[in-house]
């Protein structure tokens, strides 16, 4: 695993924000159209065109392999592939996180139809997926980096699409293990909890604060 | 949830699979490339004003919300709207799952670009969407209806981007509740295990077999 470092200007970074997030959000409402349409088989056919040549034109020039983890010279992060979070990957919702003082990790989001999995309703493994980034973030909140030992989602009920809330915490410290708890909520409470084991390697485990159940140092 | 039944015949069910399945792969290209592309601001702006023109001429006639569960009168199932298994969702890889007579299910699949988290690698949550899926399957492979409880997931290394296999089976049986066990893997064997809980809703809790540990009745 590389990161990638790109020195370019703050301007350049704002330059390509600019160019690729709008691509990607027309092809977010591209991925939901597809999924909703009942129009006619020649405006489907014609689509298919259109979409394809697109598809030629943008592959006339392209990277070899996956966009990887870049960051700027000053650490402005561009995981801009990333399937949770990717301002490029039209898979991705995306979640926008915010990370607090006490290193609580929360993010609002949307799920459409292209995250349905029950009629009506989210997968379950897409909760799975969301639950895996937030409380990851939030193990490494501490600024001490960490893997994903084991992650353990629990159902309570039903998560409809629409409007949703995720979030994260460390709960306790023990050697080199982190245990994070966090949940899925709609409107009306959790619909799913998660608690993960993540692991810091062994060569920063100096650095891990002592005290259990204290969420930063 | 509801399930809608849509009363079509095979052939009406062969045209929309292949009117939509062709449309929906040229979008999944479409995903990638707008990850990986590096062409010129003009060609990207001109993708970005063409995908934009069918997703309106394909939101000319649309259903309300998500797709729903449909199937056929003849109980053909067209979860083409699922995130990931969806004929109709660009969001899917989309799996292709094979049920054995012993009730283990196993897919073989690619996943690229899209699915990325650390570089080069598989998003671990995208691991833990594709297990809770294959084991969800697993789960319901003795026709017994259940729902998941609890998905836990142990992450053994890093997943590689590319050709992938998963599997799962029922281990274990203990009244309403079954035991499901399943892995990622790639060429070199396991990346990520998986156990789940899956419980049988009340009323059908009688139609369980007694043995425990036996994938099928």
């Amino acid at each position: 695993m590389e990161f990638t470092l790109e020195d370019i200007s703050t301007q350049e970074f704002e330059r390509r924000r600019a160019l690729y997030g709008p691509l990607t959000e027309s092809v977010r409402e591209l991925i939901d159209a597809v999924i909703r349409t009942e129009t006619d088989e020649d405006i489907i056919r014609d689509a298919h065109g259109q979409i394809s040549s697109v598809v030629e034109s943008l592959r006339a020039k392209q990277i070899d392999g996956a966009f990887g983890v870049r960051h700027t010279a000053d650490l402005k992060g561009m995981p801009w592939g990333n399937a949770v979070i990717g301002l490029r990957n039209a898979v991705a919702p995306p979640l926008h996180t915010t990370r607090h003082d006490d290193g609580l990790i929360t993010t609002d989001f949307t799920l459409g139809a292209a995250y349905e999995g029950p009629p009506g309703c989210v997968h379950g493994g897409v909760c799975a997926m969301i639950l895996d980034h937030v409380l990851g973030q939030a193990g490494s909140a501490d600024d001490v980096p960490c893997y994903t030992g084991t992650l353990t989602t629990k159902y309570l009920r039903p998560t409809p699409l629409g409007r949703l809330r995720a979030e994260a915490i460390i709960v306790n410290r023990d050697g080199r293990k982190k245990i994070v708890r966090g949940a899925i909520s709609d409107a009306s409470g959790e619909t799913v909890t998660a608690e993960g084991v993540f692991i810091v390697p062994k060569d920063w485990a100096g650095v891990m604060p002592e005290a259990a159940g204290t969420p930063d140092p």
